[in-house]
């Protein structure tokens, strides 16, 4: 199991069709493109400056966008996975 | 449904005639053009370093103005929208 | 109507004369030249880091220096405004 | 007359001469060279990220050193003035 | 023993094999490596704005994945490790 | 008198002998060369963003030892002082 | 006697032999070396934005490991110290 620290998350791939399962589809001339995820894990939140921790508003199993580009690629007993922080996260698809 | 982030909202474009619906017209010779959208969702708002979550000013259905080049592309279920932050938001039409 | 989001204000852009109305010449030479607005819409200030809105200390009506190059231009039903942050306010003419 | 914004102050600039009347000379080498000011007017203070303003250490009448290159200048009613921040006066001369 | 601070830790490397004993596999094409190690000791946290000392998330003898490049390399007693900030560590292998 | 702004102080510079009085000798190799100074005047402190005004650490009369190329030179009264902020100090030698 | 302010620190170099006293080897390759020094005086601590003052964490007379490059040199009654930002050590060697 891969637990993300602070305000992270994990997440695996959906795969980029023309038209996705849930009717996302990424317009050909987005400077910076979108992609979608299922989120499989949350952190415990960053630590604001008064030492308050913010819990994530993402919660496991939800469909995510995210900006391209963003967060860092594992693999982890053979299945990629994607490590972004929250304000990476576009919007929940729901 | 697109549930934005934080203090991100998601818009629909508002179609740029020479002059729209609402009487705006942009400048030729704008540097840094504005453009006018429809809200259709809002997010929670940001959290601030006391740990306060802020919501946003913006509310569903609501006219803006927002800066050219902000915010990011997304198609959901066959229509374009726009993902922003309130921050990129200019004034609200009304 | 535009009501400006955060720490926006909206003004109409005074005739640059040689002399102004309001008596402020502005010096060939300066490297940031000022100009004179009036002032038709503030927002409701931004929010700090301690979740405090802070309201703005420009009113409605009063006449303002700003830097030039600030600022995003726009037109409303036929007239040019410019949407500017208060921090780009130099000072209230009065 | 002008209401500065903020931690802004408007001040009138002192003749640079050779010796000043206050007796400040400034050296040839210096790579910033500051400069003499009157405090024609300050403003209100800037706002804390608690929400509290701070009023300005700075008060009218005052003669106070200036970074050279700092502020922004204006002509009101036939005299130039300097729009500072707070933080670019180095100094008050008492 | 080496004791980090603030909210740093100390990791001994844990070897890149094509797959590691815990399952791990980095990809070819990853452009920012995360690397695998073990934590040995972590620092007291970082004190936040408010005067608050934060504890760290990661606890001694976790296994982690950590970004690659990140960190300081030191020998002490003839091994290797490696000192981060917590804020450079990806997530925790449980 | 000169009076400092905010966590400004004003010095007088020590000469830069070989071995100065208080025993200081200044490496040739330093790439950011150390200064020594005495202390003449000293603001009233930063205001932090909680609204609370930060006494300096340093005092009238002490010697400092500073980073070169720091603070501002002016001459006052036919004097030679620099206007230093109280971080651009290195310690106290006392 | 040289007295570092707010979260400084004043060190003597430990000499770097190919094997240390206390066991720390560098490794060649390491892009940013850590260098290991004694603690000879320590500062009061910063002050954070809520205006409480931090004590450091690292005592006068414990060993440190601290990034190369960082600090200034001086020479004081003929030795030579390196002043430090807390933030710059490492570890503690104990």
């Amino acid at each position: 199991m891969l637990k993300p620290l602070g305000d992270r998350l994990v997440i695996e791939l959906v795969a980029q069709e023309e038209k996705t399962a849930s009717g996302i589809v990424l317009p050909d001339s987005a400077k910076e493109k979108p992609q979608e995820g299922q989120v499989v894990a949350v952190g415990n939140g960053r630590v604001t400056e008064s030492g308050e921790r913010v819990a994530l508003e993402v919660k496991e199993g939800e469909k995510i966008l995210f900006s391209k580009y963003s967060g860092t690629e594992v693999k982890y007993e053979g299945k990629e996975y994607l490590i972004l922080r929250e304000s990476d996260v576009l919007a929940v698809i729901g």
